[in-house]
């Protein structure tokens, strides 16, 4: 399948006011430009980011959110890291690989940070080896070129998961999805969106329903908004609405995202996932998740290996700036939860939609690369 | 089984202030003052009602909520209307009869709000066919009375059921409930929340599980702060967590109030309570669901025939005091949905445990009444 994408702007410093879709992040003036997504829907905010720490402050506080984005932020990071670097050449590589192993410590679960980190050192490496090893300028714009590659053939990937899935898809459907895998989580389009953006592009008409993902609310925050703006058919659920909407028979398939997917198929994704994929089972409802390569991680052997973050009682208790809880109550705060292989109907990637058995299934996507 | 409830403070008029747990209602000086529940945890206003109009509001506005809070408070709502009633006796019964219809819109779904005022149509009748039927102080006396029997009969209700669920319980066992069935949606001790509280006070150990029930966050306002005073080990959730605490098998029973129980067992409760029925059937774990028999409706003949509120947008997307969705956002906000009988491990009622096949299981508790 083949497809032309357009340029992206983001990566080429024309900045935030660009025409075309709003974008979570972009690369000017030797900033990283990065949209706040702890303030939408309600305010539309570039930070703009100097050095690997507050970079690291953006990851780890969610103003950037969506494995994919984290890992192009963190690779802009390791570029600022370079960047403030002023002492002798030999120091670059240290002050570099510095840079990655602060980065790396902003999310636990997000494999795309390590991945997108591991080609950042590993083009550091190269470069420090390399026939410019003595010329500053060059090494870091070498390694600004790797992350502007990261970056670009992120965008590439969610538009073939997008085409990948079209023919899951059919006119009049309605599909749910949990917290934001859309263009905002990603360079563009997203994973668990992108094929609804694709049918959308083409006529489609698809009903989607977006849970609120409490407690952060990505869904109604970022996903009811994002599609609201493409004109896309959606309606807003809280997650414990789910299940009335599958018993009404309004939804015919579950999409999703993914944080990370295990060499055995199991999916960790943010908390609420392996309950819409139980309900999904119980109505005969096929439940897809959305996951480039970078997502999938071979080195893990099953879900029981993913470290699950919890997260402060105040995104429960207080969230929304006004306490809903009582003082001193015990909170129990999972970021993510994981869903055993046998719940997941096929895994659509940048390669083609696979399915059980996934250990076989996952190998071979690599085993062709 | 005989149980000796101590006097219900509520309904002898002492006032909010007295000792022992906070109540949701009581009755002093031909007034109702009524605990603003939507003001929880944060703040304990006791709002002094002395119209039935102003009952109305209390219901429609979820200031009180329950269903067995709701009949008591739609009950002393008609005595309201008695008070007011100034002219000649003739006219007393219509203007009983007016508020009492008027209260019944107040939530469509409730149907102890019905059986409340039903009784009290039924006893305005007979008072007013009887030997003081000239006399306006005597008849509303006689009404004031019907409306305390109400009261004190549902905290004896709420005892009993507690009785009929302590077999099911045992030491160290975790406990997963939805939405607020506890002391505050009763006169006291609650439906699904009595077991908890007397096995408690029996000095066994459980680990209660709260969801906190979007949209209203009636868990994490009412049921975690009224177990927390009660000094119960409770922790709190967001409704998409439950799902995980299962598959950790932390939850070794779920219980949850009603609505409505239809003939055939099929139950109405709080949006969320279906997706709760789905996940522990798929865990092996019991779903309980605790209901007087006011709850019960024999004329419903299953979940089919009960009306589904729809409420008000605003409180999904801008229910913390803070707007999180975008303007203008399609929304789903399903007050209740219905969980089939099938879902349905047992009914726990004062008049003991009744299990599948629930159309004759629940007809023989009212044969026997």
């Amino acid at each position: 399948m083949t497809s032309s994408p357009k340029p992206n702007p983001a990566a080429s410093g024309s900045g935030p006011s660009a025409d075309g879709p709003l974008l979570s992040l972009r690369w000017a003036e030797n900033k990283l430009l990065l949209l706040d997504q702890r303030l939408l829907p309600g305010e539309i905010v570039f930070l703009e980011l100097t050095t690997p720490e507050e970079v690291w402050d953006a990851i780890h506080g969610m103003k950037v959110r969506g494995a994919p984005a984290i890992g192009i932020a963190a690779a802009y990071g390791v570029v600022l890291g370079a960047l403030r670097y002023a002492g002798a050449p030999a120091g670059w590589l240290p002050a570099v690989n510095q840079a990655a192993a602060h980065l790396a410590t902003s999310r636990p679960t997000a494999v795309n940070l390590f991945w997108a980190l591991g080609r950042m050192k590993e083009r550091a490496e190269a470069l420090s080896a390399g026939p410019d090893a003595d010329n500053l300028a060059a090494l870091t714009q070498g390694l600004l070129e790797e992350a502007k590659s990261i970056h670009l053939e992120d965008e590439e990937v969610c538009r073939r998961i997008g085409e990948s899935a079209l023919p899951l898809l059919k006119d009049g459907m309605g599909v749910l999805t949990h917290c934001n895998a859309g263009g905002l989580a990603t360079a563009r389009y997203g994973t668990a969106l992108a094929p609804i953006y694709l049918a959308h592009e083409q006529g489609m008409t698809l009903r989607v329903y977006a849970d609120e993902t409490r407690p952060v609310l990505q869904g109604a925050r970022l996903t009811a908004f994002e599609l609201q703006q493409a004109g896309v058919d959606v309606t807003l659920l809280c997650d414990n609405m789910a299940g009335m909407v599958m018993q009404k028979g309004w939804v015919e398939a579950v999409i999703v995202g993914t944080d990370r997917v295990a060499a055995n198929g199991d999916v960790a994704n943010k908390i609420g996932t392996y309950s819409l994929a139980v309900l999904a089972k119980a109505h005969g409802i096929p439940f897809y998740v959305a996951s480039p390569l970078s997502t999938i991680d071979l080195d893990t052997e099953s879900g029981k290996d993913i470290p699950i973050e919890e997260r402060p009682d105040t995104e429960v208790t207080e969230a929304f700036g006004k306490r809903t809880a009582p003082e001193g109550i015990k909170v129990f705060n999972p970021s993510f939860d994981v869903t055993p292989n046998e719940l997941v109907t096929a895994i659509i990637t940048e390669k083609g939609i696979v399915r059980a058995p996934y250990r076989e299934s996952l190998a071979r996507l690599f085993a062709d690369k």
